[in-house]
């Protein structure tokens, strides 16, 4: 026998099963993640963490899987107010007799900070840690995700025309290159640039955007081949496919974020796998708007980078990644025509490294390895009613739901304790979401 | 004013809001259902009740909306066991080497009656209140529904090979008889013929079960076009469609039952539309088996009857109907290419008036209407993460999940009390089934 040398940390979650994410596939026993600061210090089995660590606190989890935070990767974070608003119709009825209408009246900062906090409370409630979001006034999303504690790409909006939040190009540039000042090199806060999708926004505003990401590194996030008609029309007004146009421009690479993608031919594949972007599959939106398929197993297969998004809760209408998990990883199965595609395994990475991957953040965030920054969840699935358990993974993305998520830690803060939020207060946020559901109402 | 004569009565429920499912669309504020004995005595505005009814008790109800109790048509509730056993694997692959040497292993008397029990557990909880069973020991199944007092239609397996309930067809159809001659008549449970599939029954075996219906009334649920292979291989050996086989065999017909019907053509189509069975769509089933895509919006539109089920937790992997209710919706859309196909209001029809329309009992259920058997649940839409609610109907398809469901009452009887089960004993069934796992496991 030698001596131990014991280190004190922070924080040792006990946790019954844990799924690191990394080495793929692992479902781990009786396993301790220590905690110290902002970071993970080491994950190994109880036993030798009893040898080799002293923590402040120690959290049992004895039903629990303890995972990595989740990351959703395409949102309208303020549009949560706007919830069953308007279902059952077609996109373009949608966005222009309900959506844009309601935005035109409602819309401003107030709004947004509202919004999002209510779309962050739903997100934290279900296991998201990290997302990012697309929408008017991001300078108070990105300061409510801040104060908050969230993280967050916070991508700036992006179109020909004018809204609530600026005149038109020109103005949406040089406020969005504001926010990229103010937060770049942020923890939380990755600030990104939103052009809206190929048909809303023309070359000259796509280039600056272009030039901007490549001065800045911030990243470039667009809605891509949503539904066929978009396509058909690009075809008919400008002879080439909005993939083609994009390439053309230099708005695909390693450093964009193409959300949707339900139209793909060779193409557009040959030219998403030349140039490296990342996915945003968003399966609930997508059938719900009868947008199309995305060809999940398909990309894949072409070495892409597929990585989820609830999108608005407008039109999905819920914020839990879990459930969207479960979509994704059924839809797969019946578009491959191949029930073994995008297994449990496959979609927990999806949602969780492939998104740390699409934001550049794959080296501290996304596992649960030691040096990582400590964003992680635990979900309790001791309810009776999803027994017997033979694998979590399996419970996890077919038997689940997102309010079964008990625990989460961001940046080694408590974000959830017993399914109770703690830097969110919820009353206080209920009241400011009555007001605004009678003031939409009236 | 002229005096009121008031009427006692067992129990009223104030609902903040009321989705009686007939007239179809409806949404009331501020409802009271009455209930007498096994009924619902009245429905009408609270102001009104006050005047007309002195009851017994009253449950204030201010934050959900009362609605029928759901109907889940297709199930093999004993199979909730075997739940996330094997995952992300295809049809056959997960029967032959899965599910077939599990169930010859595992499965007794005992295992149903337990599996059974788990799963009229987790319906209860997720507002199913009747469902259909097609199962090995089915007498199991029907004494455990009668005992927790939930509605079940009840399907004896046949099949040419011999199991563990039987030698094969002939010992399979006396059985079944017996089950038949038993249940015949009985307010909860529904005794009915379930032959597999056409690929597992020959021509002697479903004649017989045809006059077996015919004699008895029993209804007939068989899983038709689950897959493209099935009808290939039966045009192949048969040289018809199963469709027509069944057609040519009788067993197509306005008291029949067809689970999956993801393969359709025209000829398919007017043979359904003749005959006027019932469909039963299992969504989450055929995507995560990636078994095929059932065209809903053209069913209905030739105007055939469509319900729908979770089929077993095996391949699903569980047997919350709102789950299911939200990707049947969203995916018609997708299927039919058209984002008004089955609105929330449709899809609720769909799991409650349809299926009782399908088990003849549509007089007696799926509608709130005074008169009707008082089979009714609860849902509370007060979660903050939900909020705000502008629609119940569209939260009820889009927004919500199982655990959501408060309150149930079946044949007047309360089944679920503020989340609680009333008539089964949770901690006992969870020993059992501990038991059963570690038993499966070792």
């Amino acid at each position: 026998m030698t001596a131990n040398t014991i280190i004190a940390a922070d924080t040792r979650i006990n946790a019954r099963w844990l799924i690191p994410i990394e080495p793929f596939g692992a479902v781990l026993d009786h396993q301790a993640v220590i905690l110290q600061g902002s970071r993970i210090t080491a994950v190994l089995p109880q036993a030798d963490a009893d040898q080799k660590f002293r923590t402040r606190e120690t959290i049992d989890l004895p039903n629990h899987v303890v995972l990595p935070g989740l990351i959703n990767l395409h949102g309208h974070t303020a549009m949560s107010l706007f919830r069953g608003m308007a279902d059952d119709l077609p996109l373009m009825t949608w966005l222009n007799e309900h959506i844009w209408p309601a935005e035109g009246r409602f819309v401003c900062e107030q709004f947004v900070q509202d919004g999002s906090r209510l779309a962050m409370a739903e997100m934290l409630r279900t296991g998201t840690t990290t997302f990012s979001d697309m929408y008017f006034f991001p300078e108070a999303t990105a300061q409510a995700a801040h104060d908050t504690g969230m993280r967050a790409q916070v991508c700036f909006p992006l179109m020909d025309m004018p809204t609530m939040w600026g005149s038109g190009p020109d103005e949406y540039l040089a406020k969005g290159a504001d926010l990229i000042a103010q937060w770049r090199g942020d923890d939380f806060i990755m600030p990104a640039i939103g052009p809206h999708a190929p048909y809303t926004v023309s070359d000259g505003p796509l280039t600056a955007a272009v030039a901007l990401s490549e001065q800045t590194d911030a990243a470039i996030q667009i809605h891509l081949h949503e539904t066929a008609f978009e396509v058909e029309e690009a075809l008919k007004l400008t002879g080439k496919r909005p993939t083609e146009r994009m390439a053309d421009l230099g708005v695909l690479g390693t450093n964009s974020q193409y959300v949707h993608m339900t139209q793909l031919n060779e193409v557009d594949l040959d030219l998403l796998a030349k140039t490296g972007g990342h996915i945003v599959h968003c399966p609930e939106s997508n059938l719900k708007l009868a947008s199309g398929l995305c060809p999940v197993q398909t990309l894949i297969d072409h070495g892409l980078n597929v990585t989820i998004g609830t999108d608005g809760a407008a039109s999905n209408n819920d914020l839990d990644l879990f459930g969207e998990l479960k979509t994704a990883a059924m839809l797969a199965k019946a578009v491959a025509g191949d029930a073994t595609s995008l297994s449990a395994h496959k979609a927990l990475e999806m949602a969780t490294l492939n998104g740390a991957r699409a934001l550049g953040r794959d080296q501290e965030l996304g596992s649960l390895v030691a040096g990582k920054l400590a964003d992680l969840i635990a979900v309790d699935l001791s309810d009776p009613f999803i027994q017997p358990v033979y694998d979590p993974a399996s419970h996890l993305v077919y038997s689940n739901h997102g309010r079964a998520v008990s625990h989460s830690w961001i940046h080694g803060v408590p974000q959830l304790q017993d399914g109770r939020l703690t830097r969110i207060d919820v009353p206080d946020l209920m009241l400011r979401v009555r007001d605004w559901q009678r003031h939409i109402l009236s």
